[in-house]
């Protein structure tokens, strides 16, 4: 019997239970035939309720990281094409960042069922459990003066904010520099560590963690307020090897337009998408706290913010607070 | 017996030979006092020749890399006080690179005898055999956007040409962006490796070499056209922790008007001694090999190119080759 049918069925069900009658009237086939593809679909990693009055329902659907899986979904060139897929990991960034320095070539990407001490912006940690998210480093060899790095860092949060919207639908805006945010909560973050010689960057390696199937009780709860997942925000599951897949295609062609282009279309673009923009807001600066509206990025991928006394200044360095009004 | 007063005697005489019998009348001290200060002197590291007619003559003075002479030496609040001196190392910024990463404090300073494989610029080596040179690498943590680093480079390359250009006398030059050049001959290599968290630069590692007393022999013969060192432009040895001490006086102060003041007043400094301005030149770039004439620098750091066509464009990565015409 073809599992394929039986998970067709499954998925028009829904939350609902299908009992092995329906099941196997359905499907032309015997009861035992029925319970053979059930325990076929377990071992491929699906979980059932199964209940003697009401019959079966799926409750969990396989969802790992593996190499040979993801390979076969991508589409780029060279983003993600030498994969190492690790499971448990201090840090995905770590390890991409040891391996550019022997020398990894562009597009290598380090991805981790879970990070024992993710890392986020500000030597702040990242909550990466297993299974659960997208946890992922990739090295980047760019040919660009060093002052390029901070575009860099936009261009990737304009692709990923980009490929999720098009893959959940859900509502996804970028706070600026590069945080992706639903509703005021934060679903992804992007650290960009660069290495440079006088003027000229050596390598990037680009930091990403999409938090894709985590349920509250994932989280601390202090973070619950500031925090969500794709989710609990639409309602349902994703694929994590698809999200990848999809993320890569479109961070690589934004690249490749970056390269030949500049970063006017990615201006653009972060613009478009940005909730940063028009509200008056704090801005914790290395050299104070300041408070002013942000109205735009600047041609080198700094922050235009308007300060009361109607001056407009980039912000190079600035972390910035909620919105004073929204 | 003081032997100071004897130092002074042979320092003096300079190349000429002292008679035993004329230090002992000059210092009113018997032949066997003189005998004996030379023979304390030579445990302190100076090294005479001696002729049984025509007496002796200094032919080396000890000038060895010693925490405590350099610390007593430092007019520095925060550069090189927290020092690590070193023998023999594969090279000072990769030691510097590692303290950094641990957290290192800004001003620690590694400095080296030698290096079996010092680091240039673009992956080139740097010949740094022991004793000859100052072979160091110290650790900015400025509170900076990412794109300053280049600043830092031209900042480094101005404060070590004038502290240079004071304590030896020498006309030396800038090659942009770093390169510390008499008559054409490059007697020091700067090379900062920085790295960054998205806009933010996290820490520098300064690397700096200075050929100080090295002799032709100390060269491949393949270099002797391009490299010089400050004893064999000025015909005499230099200290090695005295201009390690003035170096890191002048660099400090340059940094703290930086940080204060901004690149205005670095970029006139950079200007006045540079040796790349107004000399048609190639330019290699990533992107290919251009020609054009340089006049000045960029607000950014880059440096600004006339090409043929009258055009006028920042380079923010090149290596220039020789001047076509000088």
């Amino acid at each position: 019997m073809n599992t394929d049918k039986l998970l067709m069925l499954f998925d028009e069900a829904g939350e609902q239970f299908l009992s092995g009658e329906s099941i196997s009237r359905e499907l032309g086939v015997s009861r035992t035939a029925v319970w053979k593809s059930i325990h076929k679909l377990q071992e491929q990693g699906y979980s059932f309720e199964a209940s003697r009055k009401l019959g079966y329902r799926i409750t969990g659907r396989p969802d790992p990281l593996e190499a040979s899986v993801l390979e076969n979904l991508l589409e780029t060139k060279t983003f993600g094409r030498k994969l190492v897929v690790l499971q448990k990991v201090d840090s995905t960034q770590n390890i991409a960042q040891q391996l550019a320095q022997q020398g990894a070539e562009e597009g290598t990407l380090v991805i981790a069922e879970q990070q024992l001490s993710g890392r986020g912006r500000m030597g702040r940690g990242w909550v990466s459990p297993f299974g659960k998210g997208i946890w992922m480093s990739m090295v980047l060899r760019p040919l660009l003066p060093v002052a390029s790095a901070p575009q860099l860092t936009l261009l990737t949060a304009v692709a990923l904010c980009r490929s999720l919207r098009a893959e959940t639908g859900l509502d996804i805006g970028i706070k600026w520099p590069n945080d992706l945010l639903i509703a005021g909560r934060k679903i992804s973050g992007i650290l960009l560590e660069s290495a440079a010689e006088d003027e000229r960057l050596s390598y990037v390696v680009a930091g990403i963690g999409i938090s894709v199937n985590l349920a509250e009780s994932d989280y601390p709860e202090e973070l619950l307020e500031r925090a969500v997942s794709l989710r609990l925000a639409a309602g349902r599951e994703f694929s994590r090897t698809r999200l990848t897949a999809s993320f890569l295609r479109d961070w690589e062609a934004l690249y490749h337009l970056y390269l030949e282009e500049g970063f006017a279309p990615i201006r653009s673009l972060w613009e478009a998408l940005s909730v940063s923009l028009n509200h008056r807001t704090t801005l914790r600066t290395p050299q104070g706290v300041l408070e002013g509206t942000p109205i735009g990025l600047h041609e080198t991928g700094a922050i235009m913010v308007e300060f009361e006394d109607g001056t407009l200044r980039p912000l190079y360095s600035a972390e910035m607070g909620e919105p004073a009004s929204t």
